[in-house]
């Protein structure tokens, strides 16, 4: 997906907001603000808009001095994903559809997020969770959730492309239902906003249950010509990719292979773009599947 | 007042929002928000926000290839608002504060705004008015009401700084209010935004009870060292000054004189600096009156 006009106005909120959660120095935000306005002006707007928030990431932390100031956050969001999941588990094992079920906590999870305008940043997980197990399911509904049970039941190798941490920790109850030893996961290969590190994929236990990779970039997204050849192998050679989040679905959206996308919709741009709602709970199906 | 960090997303709001009323070709906005946003790397930010407001309106016109693309709209607006003059001339004479009433009718008129957040753009002026005649009035309360009309009547000059087009006519009532043969209004002197110039003091009938002037510039505020030398020595010179709206509000609110801002709050930013809430209908007095 290209980098739309109205992502301008928007790059410029998280440039200002963002960095307000680390300083009080006006002069600092003032400075921030300046650098990114220079690069929306030139910002090739063929890329997708993970590679803008890849380079205002690096914008903020560099005036900020701080390598990554949503470290603090991450581990927060991870510490309270893993106190709900005995409980969120045996919820799954109980439910008359376990994978269904495993497949919208993972896009429940996914509502956590610091870099969207309609991310959710408080600790009311539990209560997102709730609304999440009973909505309506968009792009390919509840149906699409059970191809993809299917889909999975029958891959030898999965690549699943997480997204934020704290979300990560939701994943994990979803990796758990995909055949043993199928599946690896990729993270950012460094930090940008609130998005998963290898640490946060450890403080979720997810090696204990996958292979774990990095992406090669520290962009919040997948942006392949810039990925690590690795990556780039894996993406082409699995036998099924799961893309979660925003900014995976809008670097992959037009990939030239069969991608599932789970995701929150957070904003108008990705909403036009997948055809969905602002706070849709969304299961894509690849187009040809 | 100066421009501030938070002005930036606003900026490129408005430099997207506002040409999409007369252009389909993203393209055009595209250029426009790259523009804008090499305005905003470079602006100083010591101005306050109406000169780069100019020069934003500058570079949508531009692109758009209109000298005015407001024109419609403030023909609109003033026909809008002429057709409730007699009633509202009529009320104002039954009010049992007649002065108090045509006040709060001018600053009603403000909230007809095309350039900011809280701007209202609907046709909706009846109940806009509704809710002004009895709304609270921050700033000095009606007490500063009370002030205000004692001090007019006492002037024997009051320059009077007019901000939207629809607003203009409003403002007549509250002028003939005032001491006959007193006041001098004064527009922009080219087109900006929805703001009044002379064709609009003209179709609100001014010139029938008022001196018309030009302040010299295309901006939506009275930056008084880019103003004519008449504007600028009018501004020493008068009795009283009155000041419609936040563009003014902002290049005037440090003003080496005492300066009644009449207003609506349309924004956080003006609302910090003004010590008051979005939304508030604002008549403030001069900090030494």
């Amino acid at each position: 997906m290209r980098t739309y006009v109205d992502c301008m106005p928007c790059f410029m909120n998280q440039a200002i907001r963002g960095p307000r959660r680390f300083t009080d120095d006006p002069g600092v935000v003032e400075a921030i603000g300046r650098e990114v306005a220079a690069e929306l002006a030139r910002y090739d707007f063929h890329d997708p808009p993970p590679v803008l928030g890849g380079t205002v990431n690096r914008i903020i932390s560099r005036h900020l001095g701080v390598r990554d100031p949503y470290l603090d956050e991450k581990r927060r969001f991870n510490g309270l994903a893993l106190e709900l999941l005995p409980a969120l588990r045996e919820r799954i094992e109980r439910s008359p559809d376990p994978f269904e079920t495993a497949v919208r906590l993972a896009v429940a999870g996914n509502a956590i997020d610091f870099g969207s305008p309609g991310g959710r940043t408080d600790g009311r997980l539990a209560e997102l969770i709730e609304e999440a197990l009973s909505a309506d399911v968009a792009g390919g509904g509840t149906a699409a959730i059970a191809r993809l049970g299917e889909a999975t039941a029958r891959a030898g190798s999965i690549l699943y492309l997480a997204d934020n941490a704290g979300e990560i920790v939701l994943d994990r109850l979803l990796i758990e239902r995909l055949p043993p030893g199928a599946v690896t996961v990729a993270v950012r290969s460094g930090p940008v906003i609130n998005d998963a590190l290898r640490a946060d994929a450890e403080q979720a236990g997810l090696n204990e249950v996958a292979a774990v990779i990095e992406s090669g970039v520290a962009m919040p997204g997948t942006p392949l010509d810039l990925c690590s050849a690795d990556l780039r192998e894996r993406f082409r050679s699995a036998d099924l990719v799961i893309s979660k989040g925003q900014g995976n679905f809008e670097t992959l959206s037009e990939a030239p292979r069969a991608v599932w996308f789970l995701l929150m919709i957070k904003c108008e741009v990705v909403a036009r773009h997948a055809g969905c709602a602002v706070g849709d709970l969304v299961v894509l199906p690849p187009a040809a599947a």
